[in-house]
């Protein structure tokens, strides 16, 4: 274990990851779960439904971990065929797990469906292996050893799997090992590019030691700085990263948006309950992104109030009473027309802060002079609005999340820059 | 080749992949591309920053397929290590490309922002590839051969790897290789479980013969069906896979929701177009989710008004005027509130339909009556309103969700139990 490292490996199976229907969250989760209690995961693989591909994973990530995690592959039906491959790799044969045959029966029994052979089948489980109980579904986890390592097999499902994991995984491999520290430390810029902070931060960069890391992460215009430290002693790794974080802090401090790694909205929604504040906002182009944002934070009920959605003319004119002259003569995409948005929202909410947005976001819809990726974003208070003109190069959905990031930077920034006077 | 496949391996590089800070997206929409032309991807790695782990997962995925496609660790930043060790593993030189020099210096020009020596060795490649012009960004693509092999480098930031995968590398791959053919043909159920489908046409799928592959994809209480087939002969394996895929309708047409691989907002929003009809939400609990679905869809304007996402019992009461007794008496999650929103909907709006939706999202926020997972659901149309209480077990995003997709089937199944009548 170089680098004072403790490995794993995470395998997904399914043949709907590799055909692109399924996009794979799992490993980015079981990954910060792990990374929290020490373990470092060294390789992702993801193969099919198909059992000489899983046999050779299983082989392979045996040699490159000490902890083997395995999800998907265990539902009811007849494309899975991972559960007898483990039996096999393993060297079991089946047996039917009372424990979970009453598990399942009794889930059968509270949703009132009938129950069928091959939901019974799930309680059948290789009796070389420890189960694992999923309280939230009929599929088991199980756990093989081999030598030292040791072989975690979860259903694909991320609410059972996490279920699982936080159940058992977690607890069970902090038990089984001694682990290493893994610290990070991550903050967020705006207005600067990578390559830009990277040249004015190199002399810095250069110096920190073997052990800390420093990851530039890029993402639609903000870039996020990452230190990842490794090591034994947690005390003096902790003092040792919150140093240098410090003096990373410094070097950037005229672009740094917040010191966490918590997404955007967070950020906003923290500064403000800091100011016991409210916000709401009317949205054209970004059809509610923003408002899904605000709220898929919990808690933010405590500062957002709520959002028009002004998809068409006679929504903006109805509920947010922009005149339809303005509408006719300057367009949906005006700074006019942001400008009412935004007073009409204020007329109709009590809130403190708001956002409107306005644009095209294609693939259709562009003229010459307002071309796909033209927004008008309008931000600020009560007090004093500003209209801004942006324009995105980007396909729908980015455009429609660069607008939506951008009105939230734009505002956090506004009210950050209240303080200053 | 067994099975008439054409395997390509996609190889994704970044420690933010190994350490959950990002979703990789990148691998299953090359995989959807890549399918449509006939390419199979048999295994996806993702592996760290770090010299040793790429060269083995080049050394492997050479041995398992014809094409390996390698994403990411091409920025301008120092935690980019792959281009020097692309051209170890090749065996060649850097030197400076000309014309991705001029391209880069021209984007500077451009944007009117400084250019420095880091964004100037973006210019730098390897000189036994072919570069791929990177039109969207300055790191370039990159083509290498090794044998029969081809290996090809893009850069990770989305936008920038679809822009040379669309420009360059579709087309290269036909042109290079005899591709057979892969067809999906998928199909949407709602109401009845992965097993219980599984019962219900098991004769069928047991004699589906040895290339074509039945899969089941269950999500958010839906199920997906999928039939994927491979072969040579375009015309006759197109018919075959239409003919079983008519079976499988016929099976399951009581349940079917639409019999095309498109998410359930735009089977909605195509059922809208059809019948020139219009929508509008107002959304509590769901937080503008449902309006972010259907407006991610292209032409949504078409169909969609506008929506009012009302978070604070004020905006209920003025936007939407439900009444502030209703609330105070019967609270927020209630018949009698979302009753009142959806009619607050249809008054300000000119929408033929809607949607309305007020529930305990959590983690916080549940009482004995309501704990968290309630969710109060009314759709229909001006004539016609139904109020549904469901209860869901989940974390909050996956409430939020499950919200949505609910509130789109039912008033999907709405509008067409109405055709019937």
């Amino acid at each position: 274990m170089p680098e004072n490292k403790f490995y794993a490996s995470v395998i997904t199976i399914g043949d709907e990851l590799l055909i692109g229907q399924t996009i794979d969250t799992n490993s980015a989760w079981m990954a910060q779960e792990l990374n929290k209690i020490g373990v470092w995961v060294k390789r992702r693989v993801a193969v099919g439904d198909s059992r000489e591909d899983i046999w050779q994973a299983l082989d392979e990530e045996s040699k490159e971990s000490e902890i083997v995690l395995i999800t998907g592959g265990l539902g009811p039906t007849a494309d899975d065929i991972t559960k007898p491959l483990l039996c096999d790799y393993f060297g079991g044969k089946m047996i039917v797990n009372e424990k979970v045959l009453e598990h399942v029966k009794n889930i059968f029994i509270r949703l009132k469906r009938p129950i069928i052979d091959r939901n019974l089948k799930q309680a059948e489980v290789p009796d070389v292996c420890e189960v694992l109980m999923n309280m939230r579904g009929t599929a088991p986890g199980m756990l093989f050893r081999k030598g030292k390592k040791i072989y975690i097999s979860l259903p694909g499902v991320p609410y059972e799997m996490k279920g699982i994991f936080t159940d058992h995984v977690l607890s069970l491999i902090q038990k089984e090992f001694q682990l290493p520290y893994i610290i990070h430390r991550t903050l967020l810029t705006a207005g600067a590019g990578e390559s830009f902070i990277a040249e004015r931060i190199q002399n810095w960069e250069a110096k920190l030691p073997e052990h800390i890391k420093l990851a530039y992460l890029p993402n639609y215009g903000l870039v996020r700085l990452r230190l990842t430290a490794h090591g034994l002693e947690k005390e003096s790794l902790e003092k040792e990263v919150n140093e240098l974080f410090d003096e990373l802090q410094e070097q950037v401090k005229d672009i740094m948006v917040v010191n966490e790694d918590i997404p955007l909205e967070q950020a906003l929604g923290n500064l403000l309950i800091e100011k016991n504040k409210s916000l709401a906002t009317a949205e054209s182009c970004s059809g509610g992104y923003i408002a899904h944002l605000l709220t898929s934070v919990p808690g933010s009920s405590m500062y957002f109030k709520g959002t028009v959605v002004a998809y068409s003319y006679d929504a903006k004119e109805t509920i947010l009473g922009v005149n339809h002259e303005t509408l006719e003569i300057k367009g949906a995409v005006s700074e006019e027309t942001i400008t009412e948005m935004f007073d009409g929202l204020m007329r109709i909410t009590t809130a403190e802060y708001g956002i409107a947005t306005s644009g095209v976001m294609g693939p259709t819809g562009g003229t010459d002079d307002k071309p796909v990726g033209t927004v008008w974003i309008a931000y600020g208070s009560r007090e004093k609005m500003i209209a801004k003109r942006l324009h995105f190069r980007f396909e729908r959905m980015k455009n429609i999340e660069l607008t939506a990031v951008n009105a939230l930077l734009l505002l956090l920034q506004f009210i950050k820059s209240e303080e200053v006077k």
